[in-house]
């Protein structure tokens, strides 16, 4: 019975409506939350195995980055400020040609402790290699969403899919508290409709969800409506593939009837701001799509794309751009935006039961967030500070399923030092080619 | 003749075209850059009295924040999300009615240091009791260049431009090394063109820029229409105040025709991505002003809009913000954005032979970054890294005026305790009305 207390913090617990607690005390036993709420309301344990003093920080769920392409970190500033097709076609993909398996191991350990270090404590991963990818991510001691990645154009992708099938089937067996099994179609456009139609049956078979880049670009879906007739997101929805949970990521170019489909079929979008700006995608409309109750969360796109990890940074240009681009400073305010990077991207993951929020019964999944530096003073707002002003760097504590991983901005229990050489020694042999 | 060395970084000197020198060395005598180059270029001094190791780093010139309102860090997080005119009258102005001189030396004192921190040595600082706010300044160690600011609206407006030109000849008679004063009119419109004429008039006598906001906000040129049937740009051109040299904040407005009269008068143009998001005002069209030859700078605006004085985060905005405005990847590239946050941003403030580039005879203004971050690794290009992915907390050393006043991330020479503390009770009381 591993027991944890973080004492002295203020509490976002990011439920719904839910006033800040000062002088909170978070209690977790066995990698749930037992209590959250004022210091007062709880007797605790008589001797918890390790308290975290927390005082002038706030604590809230940790941030959740809801798609990315973790070990896609070897190749962060490898090509930037280029046009899409040749940055995909000259750069990126004759480079990942050249990915092993240790490759992603690595590459996914920088991402995590990145990650880890930012306080996100769960992110999902759309990328080759899943198996070395989640080995990575379960020694860091985060929570990963696997879903590897699929493409249809290839003559292995039948093949590619078996092996995912049984990946999974692997994973759901193992059952790893921290590992969050989906599956990967890469995008509409690059998998066939039957390929599609095998994956939904497959997903529906074992419980479990998609993962998918949908409407993502504007050639996307001019493409689909000429091959098809119907956008990316009607094409999904007629070939029965929002049937099963479905989160999907960027949704930029939407018509009203996109929007109202992924509204009833409840798909969890994930929207990607630094991403979508980097590559000129486009903006996901994000306030029209939480006004008709579709569930929206953050994520931060793979490191060649934003090119970090960093989900507070991700939050604050949410609560930017939207502003920009509505031309109104109300749209998605400070709070909302701090739920897109917690509890919505929770939810649009599937794991709105599991983490997202500080409340009993969850995940002890937590960041501490120093408040003392001068960025942060005169500190009138709390959530306006952490949105407008914190930075990944005054995370100080982030504690996994109720495990401390990062201890006063220290990773715990791995080297550091090592991650970094195989890093950049990986980094300079994939761009030497 | 105090001399500063920093030995071991990469440099990067910002100078047009240069590429970046591997284990560079600055060598600073008495306030000046004396050497930067090849460490073997450079015999250096026998015994410098400080040096400043700095393997893993690459050191730059020092930020320039070219449009700030420094004290109203006191003001952060205060009042957000809300549409412009009552987030103008019913927040801002009214608690701005309530500031002291004091508070705004510790308000400033503030912002001097978050911006230290930040890699930032030098900032154009438009606010109330400008003799307080620059005593803030010069002792925190940072470059100012003060421009107090005249609202023409009120009937003191006569009396407070008197001052301000008593104010800026007795800065200039001072000759303070790290003061460079400037004339601060609001804007075209909140002064009347009588107020502006005796502005322009006083800056040519006195041999100062004037640092005006300038085609903000959509409304503004639109107001500008009626009243004058000219635009704000085309109207201060009119009236004269384009004669003297000018850095006007903002800039989101423009026709055609004010580019050409931006470019025609080498207007400094102060682009402050994050506030015109932040507020909603819209886009500066950069690209196409750097077309044209206009010398384009960045500034983060007050934190009251912000809600930060980094720099380098504003950077990564303006990088960000015009590829998806454009729906072009290519645009403002990394290298791009680090020369506006530098380079540019000296030449807008009239600056250029002052500061903005590691070059001998200029001011030593250096910002020193520690590379070796998992989310600086692998570290595939430099500038990349700088704009895409690096943080202000990254910021190791900086030098202004060949004195260091940040040393291995901690500020020096003052208490930084004291400061928090002073800004605290003075926020809260600002909040409290």
């Amino acid at each position: 019975m591993a027991t944890l207390e973080i004492r002295g913090a203020t509490l976002l617990t990011m439920v719904e409506g839910a006033d800040p607690v000062e002088d909170g005390l978070i209690a977790a036993r066995d990698g749930r939350i037992v209590y959250a709420g004022p210091a007062g309301g709880h007797h605790g344990e008589a001797q918890p195995d390790e308290t975290l003093e927390a005082r002038g920080c706030v604590a809230l769920p940790g941030l959740v980055n809801a798609h990315t392409h973790c070990a896609m970190t070897l190749l962060r500033g490898f090509a930037d400020d280029m046009q899409l097709k040749p940055w995909l076609e000259e750069m990126i993909w004759p480079t990942e040609a050249r990915l092993t398996a240790e490759d992603v191991y690595w590459g996914a350990m920088l991402g995590s402790v990145e990650m880890l270090r930012a306080g996100v404590t769960c992110f999902s991963d759309m990328y080759h290699f899943a198996e070395a990818g989640t080995r990575a991510a379960v020694e860091a001691g985060i929570r990963v969403c696997p879903s590897g990645v699929l493409l249809g154009f290839l003559d292995t992708a039948d093949e590619m899919l078996e092996r995912a099938l049984e990946f999974t089937a692997r994973l759901a067996a193992e059952g790893h508290p921290r590992v969050h099994p989906m599956l990967g179609p890469h995008a509409p456009y690059t998998c066939p409709d039957r390929l599609l139609r095998r994956v939904a049956d497959g997903a529906a078979a074992q419980g479990i969800p998609i993962h998918i880049h949908l409407a993502e670009t504007r050639q996307e879906v001019d493409e689909s409506l000429a091959a098809h007739g119907e956008t990316p997101v009607a094409h999904l929805e007629r070939i029965g593939l929002l049937e099963t949970p479905v989160n999907a990521a960027h949704c930029v170019w939407l018509t009203d009837r996109d929007i109202e489909i992924l509204a009833e079929r409840h798909v969890g979008v994930v929207h990607c701001p630094g991403s979508n700006m980097k590559l000129a995608s486009g903006v996901c409309p994000v306030p029209k799509l939480l006004g008709r109750g579709v569930v929206v969360g953050l994520g931060t796109d793979g490191a060649a794309s934003n090119n970090n990890l960093d989900l507070l940074e991700e939050a604050r240009l949410a609560a930017l751009v939207h502003k920009l681009h509505d031309l109104d400073p109300t749209v998605v305010d400070a709070g909302r935006a701090l739920a897109l990077a917690t509890r919505g991207a929770a939810e649009a993951l599937g794991l709105g039961d599991v983490v997202g929020t500080l409340e009993p019964g969850k995940r002890a999944d937590i960041a501490v967030i120093d408040l003392t530096a001068p960025h942060l003073a005169p500190g009138h707002h709390l959530v306006s500070d952490l949105i407008y002003s914190a930075r990944a760097s005054d995370v100080v504590h982030t504690v996994v399923e109720g495990a401390v991983v990062v201890r006063n901005r220290e990773v715990v229990g791995l080297d550091e030092g090592e991650v970094l050489r195989q890093a950049r020694a990986r980094g300079r042999r994939l761009a030497e080619g």
